[in-house]
């Protein structure tokens, strides 16, 4: 069965139904779903349909938003990363992908408020104290938490995890069952230390997911949005592709894109070209 | 003396006498000056004006743009950088700031050319190579060359330094009067690893020179230039200060921001703007 599934931020108009159609019909093994798109049909029916479409479930994104300080701000994410861990048991999968959220105060994509708090290294030490609140929760219910370092143009405003190897640093008190990380190429790619840290990740057998999607430009006038078909941008894919099977990663790889001109287009031909793209440039290479 | 230091990007539109002459007004101790300012006048004349103006030259920005794998851009690249080398000494600075350049066929802010060369791990090498061809020389004429990491967001099109780390391994196979680094805010800020970063570079002797402006969100529709002034963005100018001054830097603070909004301002109020956003932020923490 196909090792690549579908991240379905990659059709993001598309329903999980439809998203699982084009998936299998264009040859994937599985789907990589978000939450808004679980929560949609509920999670028992969105795991039938997974199942009915003959796909599997690589992973669920996402749960995080850990960086607030105030004591009703981190109830409230403590209780939607439950209902979240509940949601990716019921769909199959025990991947839940965690971005951890931005620097209290800011604003996605715009500028601080008046009351931000700049101390990143506080902020990064609350959302070490988060997934040590979170962890016998999800263990509980058979589910790994999945720390997605983001790329550092999102360091203030979405994820002030901005590197592999700081994600393992957190990740490092856990039992690798218990928390893992995520390789998404578009994040990580610059990284002077990758190839060792994907290494040390596959070491200390905490990979729970690798994600491609090509870094292209110019940058979209949403940041967030830029992200290409993979071969469209600067990616080495080969090589990174390379590394993470010497790292021993034998599990599905996600496509996942998120590009204003890509929703934009027909889920099936979509499903079609990042099938064809992985088949290309990553495939080889696992 | 004040350790306060008016980089020429800051004001783009001023001639390097204009430049000197807002800075020494305001107060400033220092100018770093870029290449084309000083080429516009000649390095002998650059030197008097800026000694004439009572200041200091802190740097001279910028050499580089070492990526390229062909041996006639080896070669130009090398002469570029020699004659760098030799305004940096009559100028009268020990600091020649490089941005080594981005992937060979890259864009700067564009799409790749089809023969783009996305194999960074070979094109970080070639920075290597380059350096060592160029320490001799630099030596001769007692200039340090000084590795500037600039942000991931730069990584395929500007300059593959990506991180002090790297910029500290790359420099270690020289003596530290040989071959430095620049902290600049704007591009490290994010960095999980700067505080032992700093700390190392400190102890390693390699600092040699601390540039400040904010991350501010949104981006520019061109990403260079979307630096801001000191406190408006996301950056925490106390700590990172603080690190600087705990690993013993005691040199010049140079101010460089890329903003269209910033350079239509006139000279003297913009430098009148920074000088008050150091002493805010920057000076109490030095």
């Amino acid at each position: 069965m196909s090792r690549a599934s579908l991240n379905t931020a990659t059709v993001k108009h598309a329903s999980l139904a439809e998203a699982c159609e084009v998936a299998a019909r264009a040859g994937f093994g599985a789907v990589g779903p978000w939450r808004d798109v679980v929560q949609a049909v509920g999670a028992p029916q969105a795991a039938r349909i997974i199942a009915d479409a003959g796909l599997r479930a690589s992973s669920l994104c996402r749960g995080g938003f850990l960086t607030t300080a105030d004591d009703a701000g981190v109830r409230a994410a403590l209780d939607d990363n439950r209902l979240a861990i509940e949601e990716a048991a019921t769909i199959g999968t025990a991947e839940l992908v965690f971005v951890v959220g931005g620097l209290p105060g800011s604003t996605p994509g715009g500028a601080p408020s008046s009351g931000v708090d700049r101390d990143l290294v506080a902020t990064r030490g609350r959302v070490a104290d988060r997934i040590a609140d979170l962890v016998p929760f999800a263990a509980e219910h058979g589910v790994r938490i999945v720390l997605e370092p983001l790329h550092p143009i999102f360091a203030a405003d979405r994820a002030v995890i901005s590197t592999l190897a700081q994600a393992l640093d957190l990740a490092a008190p856990f039992a690798p069952t218990e928390v893992g990380v995520v390789v998404d190429t578009y994040h990580v790619w610059w990284d002077p230390a990758l190839r060792s840290s994907i290494a040390r990740a596959g070491r200390e057998d905490r990979i729970a997911s690798y994600q491609v999607c090509d870094w292209v430009l110019p940058l979209a006038a949403e940041p967030l949005n830029s992200r290409g078909h993979v071969g469209d941008g600067y990616v080495d894919f080969a090589t990174i592709t390379g590394w993470v099977r010497d790292a021993g990663y034998v599990g599905d790889v996600e496509t996942e894109i998120f590009n204003e001109e890509i929703w934009a287009r027909p889920p099936a031909e979509t499903a079609t070209t990042v099938l064809s793209r992985y088949e290309q440039h990553v495939a080889p290479h696992l």
